[in-house]
């Protein structure tokens, strides 16, 4: 079991098993949506022959991955590894769970696998995962999707859900603070708010009694917003011109 | 000019259109991308042959999408309709504009695509969009991926687009939940932005040389709290009484 640090990201966690597919073309360009996303680890259960022309060519420069595919007999060996396996269909099958939009469980399953292996499991593309299939999963899965044509091809669904986990770790990241931005501290924005609000005062905004629900209102915009410390700066300095405003016009 | 009402996808506004596409089977998937997401306005500039074995089989489903598709000899015509233009790009390219991440500003696309048509601008395969291409567009998009290998098959990319404005809808809506909240239109942004630029101006906050990049970042700010009317009222209560206060301090 191997563990990805902090706020890495959990590429040796992450597994996208395909269930006999069909098209070689698709094999290869799920191997290159998965190296545009960060993800290596493929395992194939009883693919069709993917080393082909179309295989290599859709593939483009991650054919080391195709090459570094696993392959498995049976599903059951293909997630062996895998403590969480999430599986995707399109809409709720006969007598089958419920699919949950992935976007929706992506940050649980981004935790899970900064601790544990997680694996994709996608099904053929003529039929999809069966209700058996389905069984073996701990989640059931559905790509977001306009409602007249929800069925994605394979390596877009792929795409789609690897591309889901990227924005649940940016975010994530964003809200941890990465390098690039750090969120303001809870001490900087009751500044912010608290300098704000006497500004608002001062100008003759904010009056009771609604002067309360206001500045809720307005919290709530700046929150929403989640500030980094710089906007924060910008925004006070922009209090203090406000008030440097009205002291000039004063002594004029 | 189409207007799409309240919180409906803005199907007849989405434009996507492909500059000089080289495969056949792409310009399917394109295709099958779009009907997937609920996008079907196709513009081509100078495409290959697509009604091949390759195309007809990649788009699946969606030839009728391919059929209707408007072919245009310029760049410019393709986008005349719209009013706003989203060129993808990879990476920075030399003396050209750094991209923002779609995902940032899908958010604001949508709004826009409220009331006018927008154009999401992809190049060919090999090269992408041409420096000329991008001056074009009103703003810049790369699609987040992970580091190493971010470069995008051209109908990933188009997916991942697509599917970011779905997630975008998809949020607004289950935050607009009903009756009680209905974001702002990108007019009303426009308009509050305006305002707040006057009035920055005017308290002698924005001035040359960093007026511009303050104010964009200002707007970030904004476009990350995803207003909603009522707000938007609020904030230019509060430039009017900015206004308001330094005219009686002036009289007084």
């Amino acid at each position: 079991m191997s563990r990805a640090t902090g706020s890495g990201w959990p590429e040796k966690n992450l597994i996208v098993a395909l269930v006999r597919p069909e098209e070689a073309g698709n094999v290869g360009a799920v191997a290159r949506a998965m190296k545009n996303m960060g993800i290596s680890r493929l395992h194939l259960v009883s693919p069709c022959r993917f080393d082909t022309e179309a295989g290599l060519k859709m593939a483009h420069r991650s054919r080391d991955l195709l090459k570094r595919a696993n392959i498995f007999e049976s599903v059951d060996e293909a997630i062996a590894p895998a403590a969480e396996v999430i599986g995707f269909t399109v809409r709720r099958r006969r007598k089958g769970p419920i699919p949950t939009a992935f976007d929706r469980m992506a940050g649980e399953v981004l935790s899970r696998a900064s601790e544990q292996p997680v694996a994709l499991l996608f099904g053929p593309e003529g039929t999809g995962l069966t209700n058996d299939d389905l069984s073996k999963c701990q989640r059931v899965a559905s790509i977001t999707a306009g409602s007249r044509f929800p069925s994605l091809n394979l390596a877009q669904a792929v795409l789609a859900a690897a591309y889901t986990l990227r924005l649940a770790w940016k975010e994530r990241r964003g809200r941890v603070g990465g390098t690039d931005r750090s969120l303001s501290s809870a001490r900087e924005l009751d500044a912010l708010y608290r300098h704000l609000e006497e500004t608002l005062v001062r100008i003759g905004f904010l009056r009771e009694p609604s002067g309360k629900s206001l500045m809720r209102d307005l919290r709530r915009v700046f929150a929403r917003s989640r500030l980094d410390s710089r906007e924060v700066r910008i925004l006070r300095g922009i209090l203090r011109q406000i008030e440097w405003a009205m002291d000039v016009r004063r002594k004029t």
